[in-house]
């Protein structure tokens, strides 16, 4: 046993079997060839499992609604006071210990590949990405940040999080995602400055 | 009669006619309930002249690429120096002057119904709303913005241009496009502002 402690960290649940088993074959066979029973026989479980934890094929990279959950918690948790981008900031820090940690930064390349070869997922990330931004829009208003205030500051902060979660990706070994996720608020922040 | 002028402008094309009679049937029975021959037929046309015009029926309301490309020669046409908030708007009085005028208000106030109405109808606003987003950042890159400013410029021109949009087709009788999107971009570009 060469890694105890990280085998035992790594005990995957069977929403993660199936995602894995998903872009496992994603990238063997290609989205249209892959079906959800061959999903569920790759991970070593059932269609019905599958569909307990996903509504579709498209679904099963995009993890339902706990990325807008978590989003709108880390706003919501955020000092009293903090501006939007700040708010912001805090939750994309609790993204990065929560989901983005260093353990799926291999796994976040490969599911990004197989995401841009697909145009039907690439339409599901795209829709995914306008629930993250009314997610984060919704949590600032509660705030009391103002209406029209919180639309531009969630369309910001969903464009800072892509762009960290595709640079975090693109870098084996780099800085943790929240760390590029606070540098790169603060780089759009300029650039919406010069707007 | 009474109106030579308005009625001598008003000769619908296919295209408009396909448009107009798709918003009628989806209006009356519902966007599933209606077929791309039902469409045709009540715009006095064949399926085939519908198949010229748009790829599918989800894609009669949207227009194609008309908006992309226009947005993209406005902000290509702005006076040099302009800043990207200022070229967008010139982009946007240009989208006033063709598609956006008086005699449309009514129409655009029609297809938000139905569109908000359906679900299918929203997701294919959400990707086109992406693809407006893509061809803004584009041009303003062409203009030599760098490549985030043009990226959250292009984020929050398109959220001032559904704002707009919004506003314009809600206010019958109310401003011009041009002038509704104007005073938006200033309110988005405070709002950025305090990001």
């Amino acid at each position: 046993m060469p890694y105890p402690d990280r085998m035992a960290r790594w005990q995957p649940n069977a929403s993660e079997r199936l995602v894995l088993a998903a872009l496992e074959l994603f990238e063997e066979r290609g989205y249209e060839a892959t079906t959800v029973v061959g999903i569920a026989e790759r991970a070593g479980l059932t269609k019905s499992t599958f569909f307990r934890h996903f509504p579709d094929k498209r679904e099963v990279l995009f993890g339902g609604d706990a990325m807008a959950g978590l989003l709108a918690d880390g706003i919501a948790a955020a000092p009293a006071g903090s501006p939007p981008s700040a708010a912001i900031a805090h939750a994309l820090d609790a993204v990065g210990r929560d989901v983005f940690h260093a353990e799926r930064r291999a796994f976040g390349a490969r599911r990004r590949a197989v995401i841009l070869a697909h145009p039907e997922l690439r339409e599901r990330e795209a829709l995914k990405g306008i629930g993250l931004t009314e997610a984060m829009r919704a949590a600032l208003e509660r705030r009391g940040v103002a209406a029209l205030t919180a639309r531009a500051a969630a369309e910001l902060g969903a464009l800072a999080m892509t762009i960290a979660y595709e640079h975090w990706t693109d870098t084996p070994g780099g800085e943790e995602f929240g760390a590029v996720a606070r540098r790169t608020l603060a780089e759009v922040r300029e650039a919406g400055a010069a707007f």
